[in-house]
């Protein structure tokens, strides 16, 4: 099966890196496309981004419509909700991903994202999605996510920081990363720390996979549904909801 | 004060009528400048549209540094978050203005939208803004957005018609009509129904007064920090954090 | 339009403080009614001098029934729901519109307020409105309300404590002011530590304008219905719930 | 032991038929007082009333400083947390002795009230108890408070009927009847129906020898706390925190 | 009225000493039976332990139909559900007992356990029950059950250190003792600490008491319907959901 | 790799059907494991059984120590938190698997399960996981678990109809069939439906795998502990924490 893992951001570094880490979870049988969108933002770092990377997020998904399954792979599961509009296959953010992992290793688990102007956005997602009571608290480790691409950086110091106070303050039994660029950084946490580390990433291709050999799609009544047709106006007149760009 | 209405799709006449609702609710020394991008849809019916309103709905935004406040006149709130981003002023959406208000008139309240695909968004809303508890009831009445603008249509019956289960089977004290584009029913629908009914465009204006007049500001705190200025990429090279477009 | 401001309790030298407060923020139109029962208690700290305050008070705004709109100034928003079944003229509490205000400009506030024993009925009221999750935490200045009207007191440097630690530990982004009595501290203690800081006499003030202003008025569904006729006896004969007083 | 049972309205025939049901459930060792006030409404159905109940029924309950513990007999618990605040015998409300003993025997149980107009006070009740995610819904019988001191009445029909409609739609484990004046209907409801029908006034009798049977008493931290003393005024000056009535 | 008091674990000593603190804590007319089951741990500690102590209990139960009520003293409640499928008496867990006794006089309490690892079984009680919002926090004291048993052992001292904690940090104004074998330390701990200590093996046979002086028992709708008729297998063949043991 | 696949019941034609429902949902690579404790009940059917069931299942797992994962076979998810704190491999029940995956695909589900019984423990897992708030409805089909091993019986047409109530009085996105026993139904009701219907055995086998594949194993840090080693009694002294049975 074909996974579309799609990075918001247009840093094409950082797709690459969430590539590997996604082929590194990927079953034999499955391909990663790794993409990014050619319009928007460098990195999604809080709301003003957010809506600045989805538009072309959501003109990549559609030029793949023979993918099996797409990962959304931005940590506050940025434009989930349309993505899951276009077409009818799963679309899994990798915000969600861990969280429902998590919970099924842990009775509570701790976030440690990169600053703390996201920390909201996570926050709201939990609460939407019904698991704020599994999470103990969303840290801030004070990391812009770029620097998480930098050799040499003090980011994983920080990180490893915030880890120790999640086990101490929060009884934390489980860590989430909270962020798409922390993904090469889970197993030696974990050793490190001797509790789980999960990387969102890991977890969303591992989610896709089992929803795709279940044959489960994204259900289209409610909010998912197919989106009804109409013109756009200037820049997004490429785009429209069926996704057939002039 | 200059209080900027947004229309965050692109059909124009559907700004003039809100414009109008907008100046109807405003107090004397209060100019509205009901605006709407040119890029995006024409109207915003559900997740997928939102994505590509809002960014042009922010360029809009930017463009207005000067105004005292800023009203979002979708009814889910579309782009809330990444608005309130831009500057300082205070931004106030349609949606939220209408749940707060009825808070005040009312033990509980239903909510009469206008598609099934909307409904989704407007709980989430809800649950995120803590007044989900307030609420008994959304309500669809699948009167698409523009069929309110169409002379004639059966548009207002079907409103009405929800309106009358809501007070029998919510046993909702109050209803907050669900779409910008109902602005001019409320008065009648509340005559009709012997009940409070609120639209949520005139209620926004008056929380901008309010917020204006005593002098509070979005709090840079939080998710709502300045963005970080940063270059974005592709068709949204034009746009950027800081507004000075290219 | 005339706004009735209600102190509830019978201390005239606040009444006056807090009227003067509420025309600070009245719009030009607006004129202020502040006054107080001449029965009950001097100050209201917790529940038991609430039941003491609350006759009176509900007397005070039957005998002004052509008032538009009524503030109860106080910041467990007593008596409020009692208030609410006289008339039709909307009532709202400083408690409920500083927490409503707050939610428009941040994601989340505290609260600090005078003694600890009023924190757990304004928690309550809290998880009443809804917006419970909205508030980071009540605080307690363990300043004594009438200790708010001494020059020269320690009150204003304890109150301003609180607020240095509901930024560092409760990660509020706009604090809440929880006393009508510190309704003139608001602006300077804003400007001291750089975020919003609410008084809700000033926000039930503009509320009330906006209620008005939209024409709105309590529902007359559910719990505010129009009180049953009925013969008070004792102390409270010449109360009765249509106000007629004998 | 003695346990005071407050009927907070003023009606003598109510008290007695409480103070009746009160000693049904009282073991041998204890003594009933069934006392209401002189002051305020003839019978307590929603907010309004509420107040004017309340101010009589401290004034009681201080004048029998030597009770073992107090039950408030009105449903909506009226008064209940000032009461607590006086000295520091146990008080119990008999909507909330209700609640508790029902979360006993059953996983969720219905209301059955009088008025619709006393339903949100309830509903308030049982969310600030915590209890309200055990409540399948309350149900308003129509039945105003005093018509159940009616011989030949249709209020024990109307009550049963509302009863069915628990059983079948709200999937109801169990009734709670919600009002004092339904004290004497109890045990046949439950014959009838064939499940548990519990009334509040026996209820909080037996939590009343409970607690103290086991020496518990009120906490003095938090709300509870013993008032500040401080004179009142006007019709309230023979009234005070610590009782001494002049 | 004979009651019941299961102690879930095989510990005889242990059980002697919650039947002492229960005979502590009836009435004159109650007889106490205080048993354990022949099968299972020596304690419980977690969730493993649970289940091998239920079936005996249920065992044990069941051979005594003619018990007016049961009290499981074990404060996680162990085995609580099924106990109330067996035939119609009350069945009450000293944890929700103890729970909803510190509901009644005091607004929030914590409780003060034994090991960590039984802090979460305890919080999902509190969940279910409905009362985790009145609960502030659960505290583990790091003593094992058994050493509570052992004179001259630290166990006081540390439980009465978590209850320091308990009123500086978490605003506690109650304390549950969070074991059965901690039923003799709750009256010198009250003394020591100025506040209300509950054990729950004394509230549960209050509780008990009252159910059945009020003639209530468990409702046989929902999920305590009599079990259906099966034969069990291999060493459960003694058992059925009749309790007609082969 | 090997998944256990425990049917807490004994009746061994179920868990072969299981079995061939876990092989079908299987990838190439894993071996399933499929068995059922020789002590305890034949079906599982509400909270009695489920304790008799418990010990049995929890002596099987004890005997597979080298399989990777374990999926616990009863949409109660029977004794899931005791399992998972023998050894560190992940054990998922297929409950919670359903709610989980369900959740990736629609914005709510409701539940059809087998006996009314059995509602309560389903919701009150429901409520325990966080994801109460993402299941419209859980109903009972009034069809006993056994009953679904019966060809020719009407057990298939009752599940049905109870579909087509949830999409139409429930809003429900997507179903989720209550047990393991209606596991070969999915595929033919989703099509029949025209909305996903999740069977749960299926869901957990995919989340074991994804689990093992990330390298994920259950927290031992909380609640799930290894148990403390000691010697159990009576029909249990063959049993312990450790799993080495005399």
């Amino acid at each position: 099966m074909d996974i579309l893992v799609v990075n918001p951001n247009t840093t094409a570094s950082m797709t690459e890196k969430i590539g590997e880490a996604a082929r590194g979870a990927a079953s034999a049988g499955t391909r990663i496309i790794a993409i990014n969108p050619k319009d928007g933002p460098p990195s999604v770092e809080g709301y003003f981004d957010e809506v600045f990377a989805i538009p072309g997020m959501i003109g990549e998904i559609q030029k793949h419509p023979a993918a099996s399954a797409c990962v959304i792979a931005c940590f506050d599961d940025t434009g989930l909700d349309a993505a899951r509009c276009v077409g009818e296959m799963p679309v899994v953010g990798i915000g969600e991903a861990a969280f429902h992992m998590a919970s099924l290793i842990a009775g509570r688990f701790s976030v440690v994202t990169t600053l703390s102007r996201s920390v909201p956005a996570i926050e709201h997602n939990l609460v939407r999605y019904g698991l704020a009571s599994r999470c103990a608290r969303v840290r801030a480790s004070d990391v812009p996510v770029l620097e998480l691409e930098v050799l040499g950086s003090n980011a994983r110091h920080r990180i490893s920081e915030e880890i120790e106070c999640a086990i101490r303050d929060d009884r934390a039994e489980a860590i989430v990363l909270g962020c798409a660029g922390m993904a090469d950084l889970a197993a030696a946490l974990s050793r490190e720390h001797g509790l789980p580390v999960l990387d969102g990433v890991a977890c969303a291709v591992k989610l896709c996979e089992s929803l795709v050999g279940l044959g489960l799609s994204t259900s289209k009544r409610g909010g998912y549904q197919v989106p009804l047709e109409k013109s756009f106006a200037g820049i997004f007149a490429p785009f429209s909801p069926s996704g057939r760009a002039s």
